[in-house]
């Protein structure tokens, strides 16, 4: 018996398979009509599935932010695998299996204390392969593009005969701190021009540099001529996208795939504060989007809830979402609303909220149930 | 070989095993002393072993926030589960098996509508159980004390032949927005005043209620000596506690029972800007404590890392955990961190931070990894 979108039990991650597989592809054609490599982060749906689409159908030169989803992907039969995160001591017997496993595994690293040890560290028949982050403005992890130190730590793997100078990696983080296209622009331009400069800077010591590469979903959405110049791409986000996306320009609300399929639980008039709560708690949604991530993004909002400007998820608990009206001079008329009824919750940050399931209920364009996936969890 | 907490992957889960008996024992004993019993809720570890201490062992009279957590346990003999969240018209029919299945399950209902559904749906050889939830302040779900729908209720549940009134439950919700002690006390004692008189108006009616409780960690850490009127308590956090249960004084920072085990992974200094990079981000300890969940608490922060009150984790993005001085006008020394030195996060949340993982690693107070816990996730 086919089962639709509104069999299922509540909450629920639905995801349109067909948004995501045009996602894919409008990336992957994006990324080839600019002549650069697409090499996107599995983070965001860490589901095999996903995984295939994005690296079109090659299985080849996925980012990954774990360890668990590297083991994960290695063994479904992925190569040429990037650890997206800086390198530490304790990660680098488990990264040398997987170098040994694999025919091309990419490390970050970002500090000399670290070369040193993958320089002592000799793997089995090849070398290590090195990427040197750089920060062109997101100051998270990564070396700053006029550092000293950078030149420094790419001389260092250059001389070593156990370790491959992979070229450079940037994310390009600041460009969720932007709230228009135009500032996107900027900042990817800023962001593609440091690097390029350091590429020349390296080319001027003689330092070859295989890969230059920045990502965001933001910046790489859109892309600005200069992004032409590199050699990779490297987005995750775009695979799903959110409300946030669509906030910054990224993509327009029907290119979101997934969201929580939820219930009106009951309704509530308390002397005037009418609302009614739904099963959309934040074990469905996460907190994303509902304050400071710590500089990320201002106040936006939990998500939004499709086909309802008039409703405002306003607050959660742990499984209690509480829904308001979001025009605070408007009464919300509960009768629309009958207790039952399917809601869709759009997320503020698709990775964020996936993260809190361990089952995507994929539906087609007709809302048939046609698949589940299973997202990769752990380190 | 053993295992000490040191030689864990990280970012880990780890829960000092010695700590929860402690917090069990304590609010068993508590309550015991009050003459009310104790109905622990489950959602915070989400795990049989915990569940099984909860209960002092009886396996008996325990809450959950889902019927996946109530099948589950169900499943691992227990019995007397109650589901704490109002029950709507989709959920009726695995209601109506788990009523079948146990010898006691049982439902809240605050919506005349669904005590309707519940009449025409016969169960084999038993009635339906029924809590009736009052909002005694936490402006979440319930009924308000005062309003006439709470009499209207109970009275159509008692009229039914296929139902039971087993009495009032109200979450003591609004004891979150206190801020010390005697917030906390005025709060528990308002809504233990206020849950007995609609105990006494029930009376006058000829209505016996056979429970009537309140909850939250706050109220029944520090209980005033009205809440001996109660039948019931059902707290939950206390069983981890947090750095929130902290500051509002519920219990001590050595009654935490859980933390997120981090290492530094990389140094920065950029132009004067001195952090270090954890491998803690929010897929290992979630934004709870960041911002605004929409009313609840103030932003106090993640959390904290123990033994290091000049460090604050300032920012997270999926798995980089920012973590920078306390104190702007003190320079970190980060000598002091070595990379891959090992940091203790206690979470703002344990419930939030909890739901972010898969596996939870059990020591025991001499550091040793004695056993690995399963939460079980979904709904």
């Amino acid at each position: 018996k086919m089962q639709k979108i509104s069999d299922l039990e509540t909450p629920a991650l639905v995801v349109y398979k067909h948004i995501v597989a045009a996602n894919c592809k409008r990336m992957y054609d994006l990324a080839n009509s600019h002549g650069v490599i697409l090499k996107p982060h599995f983070k965001t749906s860490k589901c095999l599935e996903v995984a295939i689409m994005l690296s079109g159908g090659t299985k080849r030169g996925i980012e990954v932010s774990t360890l668990a989803e590297a083991d994960f992907l290695a063994k479904n039969g992925f190569d040429d695998i990037i650890y997206a995160f800086p390198l530490s001591s304790h990660k680098i017997t488990r990264c040398a299996a997987l170098s040994e496993q694999l025919e091309k595994f990419t490390v970050f690293v970002d500090d000399p204390l670290i070369i040193q040890q993958l320089d002592k560290y000799k793997l089995k028949d090849k070398k290590w392969s090195i990427l040197v982050e750089v920060d062109v403005g997101g100051s998270r992890s990564g070396v700053q593009a006029d550092s000293p130190l950078l030149l420094n730590l790419v001389e260092e793997i250059k001389k070593s005969d156990n370790l491959t100078f992979a070229g450079l990696y940037s994310h390009c983080g600041q460009s969720y701190g932007c709230t228009n296209q135009r500032e996107i622009n900027e900042v990817a331009r800023a962001a593609t021009t440091t690097l390029l400069s350091v590429v020349e800077r390296l080319k001027t010591k003689g330092i070859n540099c295989p890969s230059y590469g920045i990502g965001s979903t933001p910046s790489c959405s859109r892309p600005v001529p200069e992004m032409s110049k590199l050699t990779e791409w490297h987005p995750g986000n775009y695979v799903f996208n959110d409300q946030m996306q669509v906030r910054i320009g990224s993509c327009k609300e029907e290119d979101i795939a997934c969201f929580v399929l939820t219930r009106v639980v009951s309704h509530y008039n308390k002397k005037g504060d009418i609302y009614m709560i739904i099963n959309c708690g934040w074990t469905a949604l996460s907190l994303h989007g509902g304050g400071d991530c710590g500089g990320r993004s201002p106040n936006s909002g939990f998500g939004f809830i499709q086909g309802h400007p008039e409703l405002k998820l306003s607050q959660m608990s742990q499984e209690h979402g509480i829904v308001r009206s979001s025009d605070q001079l408007k009464e919300l008329d509960l009768s629309r609303y009958p207790i039952g009824s399917l809601l869709r919750v759009y997320p503020d940050h698709s990775c964020g909220t996936c993260a809190m399931h361990s089952t995507f209920y994929v539906a087609d364009q007709n809302d048939v149930i046609i698949d589940e996936w299973t997202p990769v969890k752990g380190w």
